[in-house]
Order: structure tokens, then sequence, then C-alpha cells
């Protein structure tokens, strides 16, 4: 048996190989791959369900948390979401070959043109439609890609990982074009965190310590996504009604994604009033702990601790601090926060635009929920993952985030002087 | 006395502070202190020139090589030079705040604007217009910087710093903005490389070992940059006497840059009649290291090796192959190249399309000096390196490579659902 380095490096080849082919495809040759994909998708529907099955029985045997158990599950409605999803990706405009030209006085023509990376490679953890997104985003940029699944969904990922071969092969493209580590363990990933020359780009999909670990170790460019500690500030004088509605969305709609808020922050004038209306609305339903002073407005609730201040949750329970200020709420964001998504409940402009011009994160929201940092919320399509850095892309990136330009420079004959 | 460490983490807090006020000022305050600076370089030129010497004459006891003491050489010419490119980055756009608005189907209008990074390290060799070009580059994009520059130059950048200090101070922004790390030892590197947190993002410029180094142990995002490994590969039926012009220059007209051809790829149908073209050109100015092919048309040269194939001499010599065909050119450069700049001089429709298309670099040439990439050249302005990754920014980087965007929304308590 080959060890696991070996069986890394041969699928970074084949994907290398397979990115060239995808290169070389039109627009049309691209769709056609993900149509047939979607398709096999809703057709396959039961051999899909039936894996699923496997991984989540497996999960609740290790005691996988409830949350993290929504996050693994396939139902009917979600494979079709999936499918439409992909779909989607279809009638969203190809970055390749976009670009502009130029000329220099010199007479040279300069055209900036966007291109595929290459080879995309992404770690991710229990989510099975990140497979079907983020091989579908890599094949509609010309990527091919190498994907490492948690292994909570090893079988579901394998079964969707079958049907996109299918539609490679159908349209005569190597398989090679979406690779799968079909090994989850951390050697697997170490692995491929040092494909130099074989991996353009690594995308890490999932929590703190997942991300913090492939920063740590990979030897390739990364984009950290994913990793979210947001925050949802109730400024003095705002809409409280507004700021409730907003808040319970924020937290309670999906508490296991990355763009849930993990910690409230409240001013102190209006905390008195706040706190006792959100521990109502959520009673039996969310656990909320909190600083001495909200603990002296709800003496029921536990005492947050500096490490509550510091975990992305992805549960139902939020942190809570009272602050004296808009000064104090920003300054507690910039240290905590994992620059994903930041949102202010105001009435006042002037909180407003201080809120937004410096708090440091990819998404800053007034007076709306947290939850829509999306690729399709946004209007983008479907996303590839939420940047939580500087570099490349931030926030939701989509197709253009997994693209480069490569300027083709032509003369006849120019020399610099 | 401080550790280094110490030292490093203190600059960086020191930068990170400064980058808000610098990120708050507004196009015309930020052009202020770079047309400070630059007429700083012209009026205490004496002192430049000073400091420089002292780095000359350690260089040249050191056995510094020549064209390294070419690199780190500044004369009055030089020095107008570095001013006037700082000048005419007042004229160039400030990227900050540029951006979209669009409007979402549930009246979120989201914008997506231009910011500044934050914090800009840079660990760069030997040539001081780069302490000039980086901090000036830096301030127009609204961020702070901390340099750590080569040993040669240390006497040179400290001067250039406290120039730019001055500048800073002239206009009310504290010298934090402009940290330089005054330590050239690896310490104060391995240091700065680990500041997460501090920095946004690290840019090494220098030869291949540096970059190495830096992207095998830095833990904050990197931008590979200036290596290269640059190919110029002469077609079956190219037009010789262009091609040694372009030759003659992509080689000679500067060796020390990255940019410069390292290896000469000549198809064999043209070899016997181009080699000694280049020979007979070039004789006591140029060492030829070639093939076996090459040394049965030029017995006088001496024989490639892997390594000649694999090296940036940043020096005259160049190693030349003959190849069988486009194909053999193309892989030949898709292995050994950096992704910097790579040339084919032909007459052929089909060998240009099949060079752009194949070749995987960011600057792609045809029939035009590889010297030519370059920010100014290009058009872009003084640049901040050439980015030889595909991460971010790819090419000659200017101000917009400097920025990141931040997604603003704003909403009137809008949930998702």
């Amino acid at each position: 048996m080959k060890d696991i380095t070996t069986i890394v490096t041969d699928l970074c080849r084949g994907a290398k190989a397979a990115s060239r082919e995808l290169a070389a495809l039109d627009t049309a040759a691209k769709d056609a791959i993900i149509a047939d994909f979607a398709a096999l998708l809703v057709s396959e529907k039961d051999a899909l369900l039936a894996a699923n099955e496997l991984d989540l029985a497996a999960a609740d045997e290790n005691g996988v948390p409830k949350v993290m158990l929504d996050r693994l599950k396939l139902t009917d409605a979600r494979i079709e979401g999936i499918a439409d999803a992909c779909l989607a990706v279809c009638h969203l405009p190809d970055p390749c070959g976009e670009g502009e030209r130029f000329k220099r006085p010199n007479g040279l023509e300069i055209s900036a043109v966007r291109v595929p990376m290459g080879v995309v490679a992404m770690i991710y953890e229990a989510r099975p439609n990140v497979t079907a997104d983020a091989a579908t985003l890599c094949i509609k940029s010309g990527n091919a890609c190498v994907l490492r699944g948690g292994k909570e969904a090893l079988h579901t990922n394998r079964a969707i990982v079958t049907l996109l071969h299918s539609a490679l092969e159908k349209n005569g493209v190597s398989t090679g074009a979406v690779a799968f580590i079909d090994d989850p363990t951390r050697e697997g990933t170490a692995a491929l965190m040092n494909m130099r020359g074989l991996v353009d780009v690594l995308i890490p999909r999932g929590g703190k310590g997942l991300i913090r670990f492939v920063v740590k170790n990979a030897h390739i460019p990364v984009i950290e996504t994913g990793a979210g500690n947001c925050h949802l500030y109730v400024d003095e004088g705002a809409d409280l009604n507004m700021a409730l509605a907003v808040t319970v969305n924020a937290k309670m709609q999906r508490p296991s994604v990355c763009n849930a808020i993990e910690t409230l922050l409240v001013h102190e004038k209006e905390a008195a009033a706040f706190l006792p209306l959100l521990r109502n609305a959520t009673e039996g339903k969310l656990i909320l702990r909190g600083c001495a002073r909200c603990c002296e407005i709800l003496p029921e609730i536990e005492t947050a601790s500096e490490t509550d201040y510091e975990t992305e949750y992805n549960d139902y329970i939020l942190a809570c601090r009272v602050v004296d200020s808009i000064d104090e709420a920003i300054a507690h964001i910039n240290r905590y926060n994992t620059g994903h998504s930041e949102a202010i409940m105001t009435r006042s402009l002037k909180s407003a635009s201080r809120f937004k011009a410096e708090v440091d994160a990819a998404a800053v929201y007034v007076n709306a929920s947290t939850r829509f940092t999306d690729g399709g919320e946004f209007g983008f399509g479907a996303e590839i993952g939420i940047s939580t850095q500087k570099l490349h892309a931030r926030g939701p990136m989509g197709l253009k985030a997994l693209t480069t330009v490569k300027y083709l420079i032509e003369g006849d004959g120019q020399v610099r002087s």
C-alpha cells in the first residue's frame, strides 16, 4: 500500500495535469459539466441520502453535538438546494479571459487577462455541501481542485465526488480535475499543505483550530476563511425592538455557521431594558453568559469568562457585555474578532460612521443581521468561502477570487533603454 | 538592552497605532508627506551620499561582487531619480475609498470600499531605493510600514528613514508610521515573520534564498516577489537580428535585476546561426554556458549543468540550451522558471499563441525584452515589488496591491429568513 504522502502527491500531480485541460475549456464546456453534475445530484439523491445516513449514524455514535449534526445532515430539500446552487453557477459570468488591454508609448501592447489559478486545494470540516460548491466553482473558473473534507462526512463526500467524476467523464475531462483525499487523518492534511509547485492556493474552511493549524504548517499560499467570532453592538438610543429582532436572527437562525454572532455588546444606557427583553424572547432556547454588570440585571445567568469572549460557540450560547461607550465596544471587537462580520444597531449617524470606519472586519453592518455575509446574499452567486484575511480576497469569495491575472506583452523588438 | 523580539514587537505595535492615523488622512495630507520627503532627499543629498559611502566601503572590504555593489551605490542622478519616483506617486490616484455600491432586493445597501491593509512589512536586500519606494507607496495607500533592509545598505537606509521621519513629523503624523528594524541579523527577520495580529502582509523582496526562508518560516500572510529565473526562447524562423538585440538587452542592460534573463533557449534550426551571432556581439563581456549541442557550435564555452538552469545569476553569465521544438522550450520554462517574466522571439502566430497560453508566469512577452516587467514601464507608477505568486497580486504591484476591500452594509433592521 502506498503511504499517504505518495497518494496525495499523485493526486496533486493528476490535478496539475487536469488543470491544463480545464484552463483550455470554453465557458459552455465548463457549464455542461456543472449542469450534468447538478442533474446527477437530483437523480442519485437516494444514494447520497444513504451515504449521509452512514455518516450521521457514526457521528451520533461518536457523540458529535447536535448543531454539528445539523451541519452534516442532508435532506431532499438540501440536496435540491445544492443542485440549484450549482446550476446558479452556470448563470454567472465566466471570469476567465476578462481583462483590459492598453498600449504603451513605446508601442508595447499589454493585456492583463484573468486566468485560472491552476490547482485549488480545500480543507474543510463537516458540511458536505462544501464539496459540491467548491468543485463547481473551481470547474467554472477553470481550476482543478484537491478536496479534503472532514472525517464526519467521509461517506457523503465520497458519494458526491463519484457524481462529479461521472460528470467529468461524460464531458471528456480527466477525473483528476476533482481530486479527493479519501483519508481523514491529519497526515493527509499535512502532506497537502506541503505541495509546493503543485498546489497554487490552499483554502482551509472551518473552525479556528483548523485555520490555525493550516496557517502554522502550510508552505503554500493560504487564504484563511470562515472563523467567525462575530459581535453585535446595541448603541445608546438604538431602536430596541429592531435590535432584538436582529440579535435573535443573528444568533439563532442558524447558530452553527460562521456569520452567526457569538457576543452581544450593549451600551450601559440600554442594558437594563434590552437584556431582559432578550432573555424573555429566548428563554429556554438560548444560554446567556454575561459580565458582572449583565449579571446584576439578569442574576440568573452565568458569568462570562475571558474564554467566552474568545469562543466561537457555534451553538445556542451568547456571551454578553455591558460597555460604557462606542469606544469600548469598538475596542472589544477589534481585540476579539476574527475579521469576519460585525454589526451595530444605532440611530446615530456619527456612531454608524465611526463603527464603519474603525471596526476592522470583512463585513461591517449598520442595522442589519450579520447572517447576510454570504456570496448568495450579496448577489455574487455561490461562494468558495468567506475570507477573513486581507490578502487577495476579503469577505465572500466567488469566481473571481479563484483567478489570477497574467500580463501578455506584445512587441516588435522593443528593448529597454 | 531589550532583546530583538521585544524591539520588533514594539515597532510593530507603534506601526499598528500609526496605521490608524494614516488610514484617516485624506489624499492631500498623504501627498504632502511624500512631497516633503522628496524635497528632503534632494536637499540632504550629501548626507545620503556620505552614508552610502560607508556602506560601499564596508561592502568592498567584505568582497561583495561588483554587480551587487552597483545595486547598492547611490549617485546624484540616482538620488534625483528616487525623489522623482516619489513625486510621481503623488500624481497617482489614491485607491482608498474607491469602490462600488449596490442595492439588494431586500433593501440592504452594500458598499465594497478599498481600504488600507494596515501594516505592511518588507524584508529586502541591498538596493536602498526600495526603502524610499516602499515607504512612499505605503504612505500613499494609507498603510504603516515596517522595513527591514539588507545589512549592506544599513547606513544608507538609516539615513533615508531619518528623512522619512522628518517628513512625517512636519505633517503631524507619528514616526511609527515608518518603522525601521535597525538590526541586520536573521533574528530580527525571524521575529518580524511571527507578528501575527500586528502585521497584515509581509513582502520579501530579494533572491530565491530570502524568499524561500520567508515562505518556510512566516506565520503571517506573505507575497512572494522578485525571484526572477527568466528565459528567452528564439523560435524557428525568428528574426535573428531582432532576437539578438532583445537577448542582449534582456541579459546585459542591467544584469543585477530580477527581470533580466538567465537562460536562452534556441530552436535547433536557428542555433547554428544565432549562437555565433550572440557570441560575437558579447565576446569578453558575457560568459556563455551551454548544453552539449551549444558546445558543438561554440566549442570554447563551458558546459551548463542542471544547477546553471536553476540559477538566477544576476551577473554577466547566460545559460544556453538548444531545443527540438517549442514544446521542449515551454516544458523547460515551466520546469525552471520562478513565475516572473518569459519571452519568445517568433514570426509565427501559432507559436506566439501557444507560448502566451501555456507558459505559466506573471508576464509573458512576444518579441520584446523581459526588462519591461516594471511598474513604471507598465504605466502603474512606482511599484512595491513584482509578485511571482498568483494570490492577491501578480506582476508589478502598485498602490492597489497595498489595499484590501471592506464591505459596508446598511439596513433598517433586515434579518435573514
